[in-house]
């Protein structure tokens, strides 16, 4: 029962029509990406999904992944579809065709990283893991390991890890004990335990290279003293061939509430071979280049789960009939009306529906952002996109899972009864995107990164990337009959979030427990502005759109749809930005009052 | 790593100190009920849910229940636990002693069945039914099938069940296919087919008694040609020994998301023999009886859920160390302080803590309701109880579940990554409690039947019932120095409520749509309400408790965290009342406004 169609119309709609896809084909090293390239790769990347995928979602859920003997076996057909996507190119979009990689701008990578979750979230945990050992690498590598090991990745004959997280810390890194020792030839000994680590072990690839945080023996202590390792699972020979087993061992993989196909590794480095990547004590920066692409990363996770949630609850929606419409039988014929035509049931499709698609425009908002950060000359419009980038991080991160587990839960709520039983995937839905709010650092971490980090950074500059174009928005349309009766509801909410801001800045600034009492409530509000300037925004595109007339019957329902759910998200969901500039200026007493031992 | 306590400290300050369970005793039939008699018998419930339903909790969700050629066999443990749980009485609690019960008040049955939920959801399933069966019948049934059916469900030896829902139809019963012919010996064949039947089979008792939902030949269609009749698997000859099987019949149990030690039946009833309860087509009528039982009950559910989640996380939060305190560290002797002391650990805690304990305060409230409704004589006094009790029942099943939802999750992030992994308890609790927002009519046809049903009858006699005890409480303490700097917020949440009843009372009149698009909000917006009136009774009770002096430390703690945690709700969750209003305000319009075919 799990319905997944790539959602490229409205990919299209935000890579071209909300954000100006043509403008990447200026960019220097994306000239041949142009609207019409992009949009045959969409679907391209649509077939593999639905073929590929789609089809080993559920039966990937009831296998699970398989450990015996250090040896990790993924579900039926993991291993075919692997060999499917890596020899159609798909774990290399958006890297360095230097290294064999297509080169394409990340707006792409994003869209088609959510068919992979949408259409399978446990698979692409496999390749999303080597794209991110693939990036630190390219950052921070020498040139000798780059050359060797990036290829490799990039066509996928071997896959990636990272390796951060120990029994006995997870957020907090800089407790981690695995140690590193140097070794005449400038090579390491690294020796420790690692928890968690996703892909770790399995079947899908020859050799896995694992990117390993580690203390140098002189390090010091805490999070300054970490350095980062690239340890392959065999010690290549120089013509790429495999030679020894290095002592790295899976020991157990996890039992977990969902992504059952992907495999949760328990890692024991013993005395393993690697080399560091980037400089002693420094391997946190690194650490970062993948961990922030992730982040993006696990956001579009929320999404695409969120979407295929979305459109599962639709198809039955449809079809399931249940009751007579309120306003008379819709469906006289038959014993009742299908349940699509229920206030309720409708209240919840448009909240998923709302949620899916501003999110959708927010991650092309920012890979745009990506690609210009990446692409540009160092100057003042490459500054820009880099704040703005390291701004949306925590919020794309946090919101977007948080939005993808609500709309998750709220779809498999529309199939009552059946959507709890295991086989007609909505239940699956909600474990599955369940890690997301929890990996690549917990949402409760995104949103101190972004009240403790990214707001003070450079006295606010990187707000102002954000508010300003939405201040200019709200200015240039408060007048537009298209799209005034959204742009004052907009504003209000708007206002809230000038107002937590200029709270918490303040607060904040004397006592951090003041920000962090704040930041998870402040997190939400800027996701839910950010998405009503998506709507608003939308919004205006759709109504031009109709306005300017010779429109097919399809297009025309489309921009409809997109002012309907655009009115939906600002007068049914806005308002809670108010609700939440209330909580955070009632500041930190009464979260702070109670002692431990009271709880 | 479940950490369960029965939290006696705080059934304590509901029952006695916060409503007035010394008022139980004047009422006829539970003299015997003293406040020390409810302590005893709550004690004695914690030693047995502790002792015997806990420790197979985790293990009965992980072996879960086996069927094989119409036989089902609970998890290891549950048949000793059933028989040591109906032994102790704990079955009859409530029961009429006539029938053998224990004659006891609701307040403390309610009490009981948190904790059995806490400890283990998906056991409470088996008594639990067992009672729903034994409420229908006890209302419904002829003196002959009382007198021979009833001892045995409140002795437990015989179990019972509900079968209502079929393939096609479960909210919308009126489509309900399953028939029942009558006999000359005044008996009737009923054949058809059920699914979702909890307890349908198992091996805890030797008999089971279904009270299945079926028409008559000549029935009107719809759900007023529905009749409701008792039909046990083991026909049994009058001295009670068990005599032929009947025609009903397991053909199988679903394999669900949660509560997986619970069987979840498909029933095939084949030509069974079976009595009717109650006038023919008016099967509704017996089986709501039940049902709204069940409907407290399972609003229960979330609220013993949400507590057991609480508590493993606050456990967790003591103990596990990660990252230092934002005002210095507090634990400065080794590597990390414990996460209790991050700001939004202490959200999550604080959230889970005021819905816990707002909702037990309510949940006593209206048990106590309950009982005044059942136990007193005909009159006013007695209309206002069964007004209240039928206005607050869909606002406990659906509220007390949602939030139980949303804080099994909030208490899972509090793990981290470990809060995702089997064998640590948390993701049970989110799986289990999942399904208690979908059975016994989904969240949303409660919240239907708030606004179409409990609103407006009698002109609103049923809503005054709990506007007119909150708008005296405001006036009289809104200079009261113990509470005034919460009872302002609270009644600008209050005055919300009132505006949106208002509303929707008008709104709804003319179009049944407007009150069904505003349904869940307001029923949102109707227990944050309700929850914020419990939470400024109690924070004035402890004021009071900590002016008189002469506490314990313990109670001291007690009563400070009241207020502490009264305070939390007030200044940070109340505020979303609010943002319910203008959602509500918004009207059906862009609800309803995109063609089925343009979702």
């Amino acid at each position: 029962m799990q319905t997944y169609h790539a959602p490229l119309r409205d990919m299209r709609f935000a890579l071209h029509e909300l954000h100006d896809s043509a403008a990447l084909a200026r960019l220097p090293g994306l000239e041949e990406a142009t609207p019409d390239l992009l949009d045959t790769i969409l679907e391209e990347a649509a077939k593999i999904t639905a073929e590929q995928l789609l089809p080993i979602n559920a039966s990937g859920d009831a296998e699970g992944c398989r450990f015996e003997d250090g040896v990790v076996t993924t579900p039926a057909g993991f291993k075919e579809a692997y060999a499917a996507f890596v020899q159609g190119g798909w774990g290399a979009l958006a890297a360095d065709p230097k290294y064999g990689g297509q080169g394409l701008p990340q707006c792409i990578a994003k869209c088609v990283e959510e068919m992979i979750c949408g259409s399978n979230l446990a698979f692409g945990l496999y390749p999303g893991l080597s794209h991110g050992a693939y990036l630190a690498l390219e950052s921070y590598g020498s040139d000798a390991l780059k050359d060797f090991y990036l290829p490799r990745l990039v066509d996928g004959s071997w896959a990636g890890t990272m390796c951060l997280t120990e029994p006995h810390c997870g957020t907090d890194l800089g407790m981690l004990k695995t140690r590193a020792v140097p070794q005449a030839d400038g090579s390491y000994r690294i020796t420790g335990s690692k928890i968690f680590i996703s892909a770790g072990e399995h079947d899908l690839t020859e050799n896995i290279v694992h990117l390993v945080l580690a203390r140098l023996p002189d390090a010091p202590s805490g999070i300054k003293g970490i350095s980062l390792f690239l340890v392959p699972k065999f010690l290549p020979n120089p013509d790429g061939s495999l030679g020894a087993r290095n002592g790295v061992q899976c020991t157990g993989i996890e039992h977990k509430m969902g992504i059952k196909a992907s495999a949760t590794c328990q890692m024991s480095f013993d005395e393993a071979t690697g080399w560091m990547v980037g400089e002693p004590n420094k391997g946190m920066r690194a650490m970062f280049v993948m961990m922030n692409s992730e982040r993006l990363s696990v956001g579009t996770q929320g999404l695409g789960v969120g979407e295929a949630a979305y459109q599962s609850a639709v198809a039955y929606a449809r079809e399931r009939i249940q009751g007579r419409s309120l306003s008379g039988a819709k469906n006289p014929g038959k014993p009742a009306d299908p349940i699509i035509v229920h206030p309720d049931v409708r209240r919840m499709l448009l909240t998923a529906r709302a949620y899916n698609e501003g999110c959708r425009a927010l991650c092309v908002w920012v890979a745009n952002a990506l690609d210009r950060m990446q692409r540009l000359p160092p100057g003042p419009e490459r500054e820009e996109a880099e704040d703005f980038v390291a701004l949306m991080t925590p919020v794309v991160k946090a919101f977007f899972t948080d939005l993808g587990y609500e709309t998750a839960s709220q779809c498999l709520q529309i199939y009552g009864g059946h959507g709890y039983i295991v086989g007609n995937g909505m239940e699956q839905y909600v474990r599955d995107v369940r890690i997301a709010m929890i990996y690549e650092g917990t949402n409760g971490v995104q949103a101190l990164d972004l009240v403790g980090r990214k707001m003070p950074v450079n006295f606010g500059r990187s707000l102002r990337r954000f508010f300003h174009p939405v201040a200019e928005f709200i200015d240039a349309h408060a007048e537009d009959g298209d799209v005034k009766a959204l742009v004052q509801p907009f504003s209000r909410a708007f206002g809230a979030l000038q107002l937590a801001t200029a709270f918490i800045a303040q607060k904040g600034l004397a006592d951090p427990e003041e920000a962090g009492a704040a930041a998870s409530d402040y997190l939400r509000l800027f996701g839910l502005v950010a998405l009503g300037f998506m709507w608003i925004r939308s919004a205006k595109v759709a109504a031009g759109k109709l306005a300017g007339g010779g429109l097919s019957d399809e297009d025309a329902s489309f921009y409809r749809a997109k002012i309907a759910t655009a009115t939906f998200y600002v007068e049914r969901i806005l308002p809670q930005a108010g609700a939440l500039l209330y909580a955070i200026k009632a500041g930190k007493g009464s979260t702070m009052a109670l002692e431990a031992a009271a709880f």
